[in-house]
């Protein structure tokens, strides 16, 4: 089956099966869809309708899909599910991924869960939870499989055969631990198959890999993991004992998500990497208003500097509608900044596809609004309290608002269009819709001082 | 062995190993180094240096080592190997990489090398080349382990112990293909293993496996791998018949490097992904000038809106002086993005440190001023043009180089300050250094017009 990536296909099906009473049949449907794609597809859904699809997977995969859910979207989805079926996720899940539960459900429940869950697999993930926030000890699973120096292949192979389902993460590599649980080697299951049955791992380990201590950043692991092209790498602690390992799969999600932050901050986003249509316009307000309320607070330095030359100072006269460029075009440029970036990196990331600008547009439209007026609010007083005369003021407070709305409107289509016309959506880069808001914005400014102010 | 990422240590023992002359001692001294580490590394050594470590390395570590490096600094290295060297290396790379050789040394070069290697490594080069660039049949390998659906484990475990080493990129996974070449399923080796040895391969096949086709982007098909959490996922021709396998090692480097593009063209740069380190000055200015000078232009268009509002139309009259305000301030601001998404995506990937950055203010001096005195000269230009008179004209010549120089430091030792200081580098947000240089660019041609214009 060649992998679709038609999520909105996948959407209209998923919204008409959450309307089928038959449990049996939607089942059957929902068999051929991967968890990953489910859970793709899942906030777009209403809270209702994708509660009751979970409803009807079978347990182990409905935790699958909430598991790539993104938090935000999984909260109230994991709030809705009874312990024991909380407890069960708990259960199938690999540990490090188990761990990420937490966050979703909060530490309280977390912890009230492991009360009743296997005593072993509470103390593995207590002994995980240890380790900094972050630190690759915390993505790690310790179902590695480890031999002993002097095993020899047949004993290991038949190991491998009557080990219970699921009791290694993977085989491919084998570790060789000593008594004290000290790394000395490593070979691969191939390498175990191709040696003759009576040779020992040590003698065909290959000696002294590269590895990481559990309190290591874990995107400096990834970024590891990703330059040597591992599948998998040890993590030790401080004193050299193997602990488990870090697999690339993990590594592929922690830098994704590292990239993710970068780029989002870059063009002052904050917050977490949750994907784009998994935040409500609110959300997306809480997370772009704090540095962009910074940043306004700071531009407004500028105002200082025009007025200390172009009056206090007064060898060079400046109108006083001059003061507020560089705070208007500025509030136009990072508002959209903040939403070309984010915008571009969904795109990357397929979160969204050129089909959604309707919807895009809506939500950055509402979330625009909001924004304008907190800064159009602050720009008013700010110019106010610089003794500035009330129609200027509100010529300032104004013009915010419809310059944030229009660089936000700006900012989302223009990388959309750029998708559609089969451009690389990066281009339309954040300086370019500050260079272009610049000088519309300024547009904007002054027809509305030239309808405001007395002539 | 921890693995260092103290590149400056390993960059002074190098440096020193260049100058000895016994090629067994440094052959020993480099034995426990990886090739991913020298690769690093390598690019900031003289040419000669690293030329004549180059040729003390063994020939099979030297092409992995040179694979690493990256494009700019490769070619050099590569041009002064001789042929039968190069052929060498076509010999002991996996197909998918020797393919990125092609870049390195030019494609008439590399077709001459085609016709001495291997017929049949010949045919398989190009039979990939074929596929267009960017897709993931460039990236895959032909190399992957398939058995017929009636084939027994006995007999399966016996290939893989018999087949000449390397024959296979890997064995973890294993296709069950038809006399076509249709894919039917796939089944991991820890299955192969723990089936009984007369189970056939289509009774422990999972059927159906995600795939995808050869001509698809390589970058859709990595964030596949990525979203899936696969080791390697199989690729078909339009027909359905399997190709190749695209693994999770390739997968991540394409990834990473997408990243990189991303979030330079989000600030504005353009061209590859090489390594900060690997480029010169003057390919610095060279990745930068064209959007810069785009943007440039395209800020004059505030001018002619300024210009507008202030004189031809007459009814907000404004001092000449700010019809360039913000075409300074927007010079500055997208120069200093620039700069801040290119130190901070290069601390990210630890290709520079903190240490560096004394280093880095030498390079980033000489680009500025470089981009700078462009600038001013088209800004001058430009002023004169619309008919401003000789002294402002001279104030916005020089107050460009000024702002761009002053915008550049800002804008590269911010980030780099705020990793030394155990902060994350992307905080510096390429808006907060935009904010940040309005203001003190204003300062900068304010003072330069008190200098030069007459009062």
């Amino acid at each position: 089956m060649a992998v679709s990536l038609d999520l909105r296909t996948l959407l209209a099906r998923l919204r008409s099966l959450s309307r089928v009473r038959n449990a049996e049949v939607v089942r059957e449907e929902l068999e051929g869809i991967r968890p990953e794609d489910l859970a793709e597809v899942l906030p777009r859904l209403k809270q209702e309708e994708a509660l009751r699809l979970l409803e009807m997977l079978d347990d182990e995969t409905s935790a699958q899909v909430l598991l790539d859910v993104p938090t935000e979207s999984a909260k109230p989805l994991l709030a809705a599910q009874p312990d024991q079926t909380l407890a069960f996720y708990l259960d199938v899940l690999p540990m490090d991924d188990a761990l990420d539960l937490r966050e979703d459900i909060g530490d309280e429940r977390f912890d009230a869960l492991l009360e009743v869950i296997p005593k072993e697999d509470a103390q593995e993930i207590r002994r995980l939870l240890a380790y900094p926030e972050g630190s690759v000890g915390r993505s790690m699973t310790e179902d590695f499989f480890e031999v002993a120096p002097d095993a020899d292949m047949a004993s290991i192979l038949t190991d491998i055969r009557l080990a219970p389902e699921g009791k290694y993460e993977t085989v491919n590599d084998i570790y060789v631990l000593d008594v004290d649980r000290h790394l000395l080697g490593v070979f691969s299951l191939r390498q175990a198959i191709r040696a003759s049955l009576d040779s020992t791992s040590r003698e065909i380990m290959v000696p002294d890999p590269i590895t990481v201590e559990a309190d290591t950043p874990a995107e400096d692991a990834a970024r590891l993991v990703a330059r040597y092209g591992f599948y998998a790498m040890p993590v030790l602690d401080e004193r050299g004992r193997m602990l488990g390992i870090f697999t690339v799969d993990d590594a592929q999600e922690i830098v994704t998500e590292a990239d993710t932050e970068d780029v989002l901050k870059l063009g002052a986003v904050t917050g977490g990497v949750e994907s784009y249509l998994s935040l409500n316009p609110w959300q997306l307000v809480k997370r772009r208003v704090p540095w962009l309320l910074a940043l306004f607070v700071a531009e407004t330095l500028t105002g200082y500097v025009l007025r200390y030359y172009g009056q206090g100072n007064g060898d060079l006269p400046l109108n006083p509608l001059t003061f507020f460029i560089p705070l208007l075009i500025g509030a136009g440029g990072n508002s959209g900044s903040q939403v070309t970036t984010t915008i571009t990196r969904a795109l990357a990331l397929n979160e969204i596809t050129p089909g959604d600008w309707w919807l895009v547009m809506r939500r950055e439209f509402v979330t625009a609004v909001c924004i304008g007026l907190l800064l159009g609010t602050v720009g008013t007083l700010r110019a106010l309290a610089w003794g500035t005369d009330w129609h200027l003021s509100a010529v300032v407070g104004l013009a915010l608002p419809a310059i944030v709305v229009w660089a936000t409107t700006v900012g989302s289509l223009l990388p959309i269009g750029a998708k559609r016309l089969g451009l690389d959506p990066a281009v339309m880069s954040a300086p370019f819709i500050t260079t272009f808001v610049d000088a519309t914005g300024l547009v904007i400014y002054f027809e509305i001082a030239r309808l405001i102010l007395p002539r």
